[in-house]
């Protein structure tokens, strides 16, 4: 399989809103795209705000059009914001390099996906994006800082 | 309650995908979006084109701006090209003519939303967000043939 | 004076208003634009549909644009399709040749802006425009039909 | 009530205005927009710059978009500024994290939508929006410094 299904992807959104719930965060928006890019689901929660799911999309975006977790893009964002500033315009919007865009890898180590995720801190955003996925018995990829 | 909730919008997208399986319809994709156009839930199945969750979004904002279901907006839009044409510049794309975008009203009638349904022939992707909308005991406005 | 104050703008859009309910019109929305195209009052009723603000400012900014109240835009449009198709794409979705885009005139004749109403029939949202910048004491100009 | 009405955006501006004239402020643009970010007032006093309302519209609606009053968003702007020139991308221009724009909120605590203010210094701008949420019996969340 080259692609996350919608049952998968939709067991990773449900599984990391139940861990956003237990761990009483914000309410947050969480977008889950295929390897190429595309939207399979998208659930935002109650009064989580109105730009949330074009962030949460933009961080699963930008991860997949990067090759990279958010994380390590927010790491080179800090050393090289001249070509960040570039991406923001290149990509239309559809990167943002903050923690919470988490590639998801099968076993073998392809990559399905992405998700993005939206609303409280970016390491708790992160968190929720890889419980989710891992809880749909796949590999995260947050972009490890090195 | 003035705006759809994540678990309305819920159950409004998997009945409305567990219809489209029972007919027997092409891979589909629905978005619900709520009263201030703003997405709350998309899924899109599998093997589901990749432009179908802007159309499914298209139908439903579109609806959501004229205040008329896109059946409504389908008609309108064969007695009035050019006011067509110039709506689909000014809602930047997201105003689709064609049946299968649904006004989401509670019993008061009031507004909580659209649903945007693309993927197979639109009388019957309104069927599937007429049928969604209803399983959610919400009422259902696809903009009647007058 | 050249160019509409806000004093002015405001009695045209609460006139106008004020005849809409009188005429127990859908909920409309007005826009009114100064001589340089730029909003100076804007007003949306309740439920008055999300696209309407752009819709309204359209109507008001395409009349500015080619110098003809929108009537006489619908007109044309009729007779030129492919050069209001070309219209919407170049004013960046500021033309609606639709009736309700309506030039305000000073006593002298001179542009001093324009306004835009929609949410009912044309025909109607032109009238309320009319009535509006009538009781600011200027002189409206919707197009007429030759 | 869970968006607010033309009445009381109406309340909220002509105060606000007021008090810019009571202050002594530079001409001042406000736009008021419903929880759904869509413009419901707007009102741009004479000789105010025309690009005024856009940036009223983007410090509302950045606010509606994080769920934050800009002065927070100009704080967190100063800690991210990649995020921050990612948001200016992502939202279409409409993230303005100078202070100035501000929650409205129901005496309940719900965000009734939001009210942006340009054209004199951030601090008075803010100022304005404040009086004009309060004046209106409504409750003002600029987004506290903490």
């Amino acid at each position: 399989m080259t692609t996350i299904t919608l049952d998968q992807a939709t067991q990773v959104v449900d599984a990391g809103l139940r861990h956003a719930r237990e761990l009483g965060l914000n309410p947050l928006t969480f977008a889950v795209l295929d390897a190429g890019g595309h939207m399979v689901v998208l659930k935002r929660e109650d009064t989580s705000g109105i730009l949330r799911p074009d962030i949460a999309y933009g961080k699963a975006w930008g991860a997949l059009g990067m090759g990279h977790g958010s994380r390590s893009l927010a790491q080179r964002a800090e050393k090289a914001p001249a070509f960040f500033t570039a991406l923001a315009s290149v990509s239309q919007g559809r990167m943002i390099p903050v923690p919470g865009g988490v590639l998801i890898r099968n076993a073998a180590g392809a990559v399905l996906g992405a998700v993005g995720v939206s609303g409280d801190m970016p390491d708790n955003d992160e968190a929720c994006a890889v419980y989710g996925i891992e809880s749909a018995r796949l590999v995260a990829d947050p972009g490890l800082a090195h």
